[in-house]
């Protein structure tokens, strides 16, 4: 097949690779109709993360399935599924307290830039899309639905990390698609007030549409000083960290009222968490790798239902085999999220 | 009057100094009438806190209102009162949301091993124990009243900040007398296994008088492994950090399982946290400086109905003017915790 692959810094192609073929019972392969490129797919092209030159790349896509091993279940050729970008078995210990993300049999999509994906215990992982027939859905839902397979549900497990409660007053560090997703999470949970820290017209617009109701453009120790302003002093009922630096995670700790939690979904790269203020201040500090397949019905629901369109972070879209291109626009922030089509 | 002063690491000495008096009208002066040495307190008399050559030290204690500011409404001269060593308001935002310890007008007890204390916002502080006539609660009460000071509200603070819920299986990291009560914290909130990581036989004792089921004496690689057997490989629902050195976050952290929260009071020295680990694993941390005003009056009843007796971590007592020898106990690990009379 072809598909995504890297091969140092900076290198993105789109060539000729295996096809991925079923190696366990329980593993589904997938035709990927829809993908796109992740925030976290920029760390190894920015040479920030190891690379295994020649390696396919790319986790977040929709499809139909194409073929399943002879334990698959519930999940039948033909069907018209999202992805999660983290494969869970659905029946451990960690998967039944709702932590997929830390399942003992825990796999990753490798080729979602690609023309086909493996999935590893697809009963446990896929969700079912009802109602499409023949590997089309409504192409107005398509952004949405791949939204639905990292980006929307890490946003959503910021907030739900961060505590958010209807009344809150949330502030979400980020205005990367994660950042954005966050915001629409917040608003969606009832936040009375969502603050987006961005300083991009079109990211602020996006978050707008979000929810947001207000933007802090400055950042740094300003930044913290315009959040002290609009809450009174007192601080952020809870904070969404959403970008994985040491900076963001600082600027989330120093915004946090006492007794609240920082919910933090960024990939973290160099963060040295503040103990001491964490301490003294009761801040707590929770989240991680989102556990994709716990929320994913639920946001499939809200997406068929028009409640939300997370599809809105995508403001390119690229034929698959120009993915390269979409690398560049993201990386210079030319693109906030770009969705990749075949 | 005379009081407990440090002068230098292993210079503990009961000397003469100033009475303290009524600074602002919101002010109370406590006659001592039993206080205790905190693990706490080892910090500074083992140099690893600078230090104020001549400085009154001791936080913990219980007394009679013998002055108060003409501000003060509710609590009289002559009342017996528990001295939450953290003073608060009791009105501002973070006092109303239930984290009294990081009050705007936040005050300490800076006397708490002498004659007399001075509290600030003695209304927003103070917890009046009913039907003591005289200045002289039942002597057998005396040990728990003074845990209510600090080291139970601390060891509360860790099960609540940790999320403890009936069923759990937690595991305590720490043996000293926060531990200890951070064990009859769990075990009262109906924790069903509560493990103490203990390879003492007089402190295993209380903590199985306190509610432990289980004790790991081993402890770095070998304790968690234990741990890891103990819960059929998932890792403890909740853990108890109530040390505060790098050793026992890394051993909270190993043990914690996936989705869970560390919930930490020891104060944090030298401690760097695992961020990548508890965001791979999405294990929690929360916690910090008890909010003992919050907890006060309830663990006050459950003292006074005797359904818990936290004065079991006292296991020396001494007279006010020994206190040095009490230091001493403890830092040699010769004591638990150290109840000083008057």
């Amino acid at each position: 097949m072809r598909a995504t692959t890297i091969h140092g810094p900076g290198d993105i192609r789109f060539t000729e690779v295996p096809d991925p073929t079923i190696i366990e019972p329980t593993d589904a392969i997938v035709r990927v109709t829809s993908s796109c490129i992740c925030g976290s797919d920029l760390w190894p092209y920015r040479g920030e993360n190891p690379i295994t030159e020649g390696a396919t790349i790319g986790h977040e896509c929709i499809g139909v399935v194409e073929e399943v091993g002879s334990e698959v279940r519930d999940i039948r050729v033909g069907d018209f599924v999202v992805v999660p970008f983290d494969h869970c078995d659905g029946t451990c210990a960690h998967c039944l307290a709702g932590v997929q993300s830390a399942c003992v049999n825990l796999g990753m999509t490798t080729s979602g830039q690609g023309e086909y994906a493996r999935v590893v215990h697809a009963d446990g992982s896929l969700v079912r899309v009802d109602g499409v027939s023949g590997g089309a859905p409504d192409p107005a839902l398509v952004p949405s639905l791949v939204a639905l397979s990292d980006v929307l549900p890490t946003g959503w497990h910021a907030a739900v990390a961060a505590g958010v409660k209807p009344g809150d007053t949330v502030v979400v560090v980020g205005d990367g698609a994660v950042g954005l997703c966050g915001v629409l999470a917040a608003s969606t949970m009832g936040a009375e007030r969502v603050v987006v820290m961005s300083r991009h017209e079109p990211r602020q617009r996006i978050a707008t549409e979000f929810g947001a109701t207000h933007v802090v453009a400055e950042r740094g120790k300003e930044g913290a000083e315009a959040i002290k302003e609009l809450t009174g002093g007192v601080g952020a009922d809870a904070v969404l960290e959403c970008v994985g630096t040491d900076q963001a995670m600082g600027t989330a700790f120093a915004i946090a009222r006492p007794g609240s939690t920082v919910g933090f979904v960024g990939v973290p790269h160099g963060v040295e968490l503040p103990v001491r203020r964490m301490f003294q201040k009761n801040v707590g500090l929770a989240g991680g790798m989102a556990p994709v397949r716990r929320y994913l019905p639920a946001l499939l629901d809200l997406v068929l239902a028009g409640t939300i369109d997370p599809g809105k972070v995508f403001d390119l879209t690229l034929p698959l085999d120009q993915v390269a291109e979409g690398y560049r626009a993201m990386d210079e922030r030319r693109a906030i999220k770009v969705l990749l089509q075949p």
